[in-house]
């Protein structure tokens, strides 16, 4: 499972996500307006399709990182929008692309859009959103934020291959794993928040501190998402569960597991995940195996730990209910569901 | 069938795409390193993937264009590696996104990645050639053949999205087919030529000009593209046709047969474009049906006219090996087949 589900635009009263909603509740209008504006077309398809995923129900993490990490760094101008807008079209060409590589069954609760229109529709209105990103960063005129961007393109789909390649193999060591994890994740987060301080022209010593806060919550956020694939740390399995196991990924979960695994154990992981040979119980057993070697617990601890840096980074700014959000945010992600 | 199989690097002496080929000798050598510098990557299986469609055997054309027409307009700088080396790696992505999308079984003679390393890694690798070709035009500075090349992308995505959408529509008028390919093919052509005045910061008339000249050029080549997987003008079919007739694609061909088709054929295309009912003899029913309508041979005209006026594009510029060369080119691709 690719990182996505997580705060959501209507939450309790209070939570950093919707403290941060409120605060940039005008400049997330302008966001949605040009989300709406530059995924219209006249092939009537694209739009159809762009709005299932990008039009509505999103949670705009990433813009609302733009625009917020712009707003910390003093930006008075309007291209902030527009990056905004391009990190979410990036991250919803990849999330067409991965629909069809995952072959997943739900995205954001909703039938993702290759089942309903197609692969062969995902794959080409997700490679039409991602060159309308760069539409949007050009318009900018910011060469360094297209730098910035772009790379953290390759290295989306540089990590993403890298998990293919992986897939079912039971040798992943965790520095892979967290390597996969910061290139497919962790490098749009850090680039959301990097672009502001770029475009604010502020110093370098801000830009790497946003950068580094963007980075450690995009790991903390996908190790969370790694974790709750499996039912966190909570008792029951929820709905959405047992994706990343039946597709064979490899996880830190499953990693730290076979770490302490017994023979039995081990057999139980190769034929599931190897053999790619489940029944319905395995998902049950799979979890109490994880439970019993202390593999979520251990996750959201780096979790922690990750969000613990992302907070950390920001302690070179002022106070301010921008910084101090942000920092909130950070423990946000990793207490959504522990 | 996409427009990929034309001009040979290996042609008999004399024919224009050699002559560019001789002329463009040491530019190609450096537009072949940066493309080999490139789709490197510490995840083995994207050199691989890409060295399979990317590294040898492809016949450059577009890359070939850029660096020709940077000549032609006196740029002395080296940029024009770089956007080349992009154009390569767009077209590349739009490949290997395309073999998925059109189920093909043979791209430039070769069994195609997706057969090989299966759709998902095609998909990825596709991504990783795309954000490459941005991470490229970065590194050239230049934000107007960003522009240029970024608007081509989303334009391709465009038309290869309305192509699918067409699929088996027996209505496609000519004027939306005349779009699908202007935007699916011509568009990057158009591109390609088009950055070399940028970059070379000539007068907008021979911009103007020189994308006219791509935009023709590309029109003519799918053209001919779209006539040849009939068989062309050549008694015999060859091993490489049927491609898109197979997939109920909506070619001018079809367009133009169905213009004058009696009850009977109707009733044939209907068939097998529509309902995708095929025998294996249905090809060569379906080509003699084209060629009794003379649609092949109109096809051919239009690719001719289209040929007609890339050349005179070019009427602006003096006399010059280049411009002759790149004018002798548009004829070439259309003479190549009939």
């Amino acid at each position: 499972m690719n990182a996505t589900a997580t705060i959501q635009k209507t939450v309790p009263a209070k939570s950093p996500a919707e403290i941060l909603w409120n605060l940039a509740r005008k400049d997330m209008a302008a966001v949605d307006a040009i989300i709406l504006e530059k995924m219209q077309s006249p092939v009537g398809l694209i739009p159809n399709l762009a709005q299932h995923l990008v039009g509505a129900g999103g949670k705009r993490l990433r813009p609302l990182l733009t625009v917020s990490t712009a707003a910390l760094c003093g930006y008075e101008g309007v291209n902030h929008h527009k990056l905004a807008a391009a990190v979410e079209f990036i991250h919803s060409a990849t999330l067409l692309h991965d629909d069809v590589v995952d072959e997943s069954a739900l995205r954001r609760g909703k039938k993702p859009a290759n089942l309903i229109w197609g692969n062969s529709a995902s794959i080409l209105v997700g490679d039409f959103l991602f060159a309308r990103a760069f539409n949007l960063m050009v318009e900018t005129g910011s060469m360094e934020a297209l730098g910035i961007l772009s790379n953290a393109s390759s290295v989306i789909a540089e990590g993403e291959v890298q998990q293919l390649a992986a897939l079912r193999d039971l040798q992943m060591s965790e520095d892979a794993y967290m390597a996969v994890i910061q290139a497919k994740t962790a490098a749009l987060f850090a680039a959301s928040t990097e672009v502001a301080p770029v475009i604010a022209e502020r110093p370098t010593e801000e830009r790497d501190a946003l950068r580094d806060y963007g980075l450690k919550l995009g790991l903390a956020f996908q190790l969370v998402d790694d974790a709750l694939d499996y039912g966190g740390l909570e008792s029951a399995l929820g709905k959405s569960v047992g994706d990343d196991f039946r597709e064979g990924k490899m996880t830190l979960p499953v990693i730290r597991a076979l770490q302490t695994a017994s023979e039995e154990e081990t057999a139980f992981w190769r034929r599931v995940i190897v053999d790619h040979n489940q029944e319905p119980v395995d998902l049950e057993i799979a979890v109490s195996y994880l439970r019993k070697a202390g593999a979520l617990q251990s996750t959201m601890d780096l979790a922690r730990q990750k969000s613990r840096e992302a907070r950390e980074a920001l302690a070179i700014f002022k106070p301010s209910p921008w910084r101090d959000t942000l920092a909130e945010l950070a423990d946000f992600v990793v207490d959504r569901i522990s």
